[in-house]
């Protein structure tokens, strides 16, 4: 398992830990772990943090130049909004755990020239069906249905 | 001057006060206003809380179906971020003040069933142009450029 999904996945399970939803995202650049995250619907009562969201936050204010170099992993196929979010920095790379359990708009995101790479993880699925089954109003909440 | 986009602007010159960027939002349903804020890049250092985003968070965890009800006003076109943030809850009309310092997806927004107005307000555009004569590497920055 590649280094940096390792530590998305290490970023749901602390979200897991918590009573949280378990997705978990690290922002990459230069070879190196910039900002890190998890779903914090529950824990900050967030909206708006969902895993990619919370990596972004928490990775600063950056230029464009350096979202520019930069790979997103998300342990979870990035919903409409956390591709909002891509498109709007210019990253032009997101590795994506799985998304058996979810799937985002990746045809439009590489429509829009965004590489996508899925890893197909059977520990990323395993944590959100285990997750789905136990909370599924959470989930229903989380992806606005 | 709708008075919902009335208070969107208070939220945009609450910012503005605050050294920030002035743009603003509120969110409607049921004609009340149940969430309101601004841009909140240099108050918070945020990478995320875009006027719309912003005022999404302080309305709080809702449910799907108060989301689908809603009118989300900002005193700007919402970028790919807050546009995607508008299709992953269902929100289904946006009122926009001004779309000529910024566009963001109109069409791609529209072709996903989301009803747009467009306000075209002349004191939207007049708090934005002098922003951006007096900040412009801020304003690149807040859209990624």
């Amino acid at each position: 398992m590649d280094e940096f999904m390792r530590a998305a996945i290490e970023e749901a399970r602390k979200g897991l830990a918590e009573g949280g939803i378990p997705i978990g995202s690290v922002l990459v650049c230069d070879g190196r772990i910039i900002g890190r995250g998890h779903n914090q619907r529950v824990q900050k009562k967030s909206a708006v943090l969902h895993a990619e969201m919370d990596c972004l936050e928490n990775a600063g204010r950056l230029s464009a130049a350096e979202y520019r170099k930069s790979t997103l992993y998300s342990t979870l196929s990035p919903c409409d909004m956390c591709s909002g979010t891509v498109l709007l920095y210019g990253i032009p790379r997101v590795v994506v755990g799985e998304n058996e359990t979810f799937k985002g708009p990746e045809s439009y995101l590489s429509s829009r020239g965004v590489e996508l790479e899925l890893l197909d993880s059977d520990e990323c699925k395993s944590l959100m069906r285990g997750f789905i089954r136990e909370k599924p109003e959470l989930w229903s909440e989380d992806i606005g249905k």
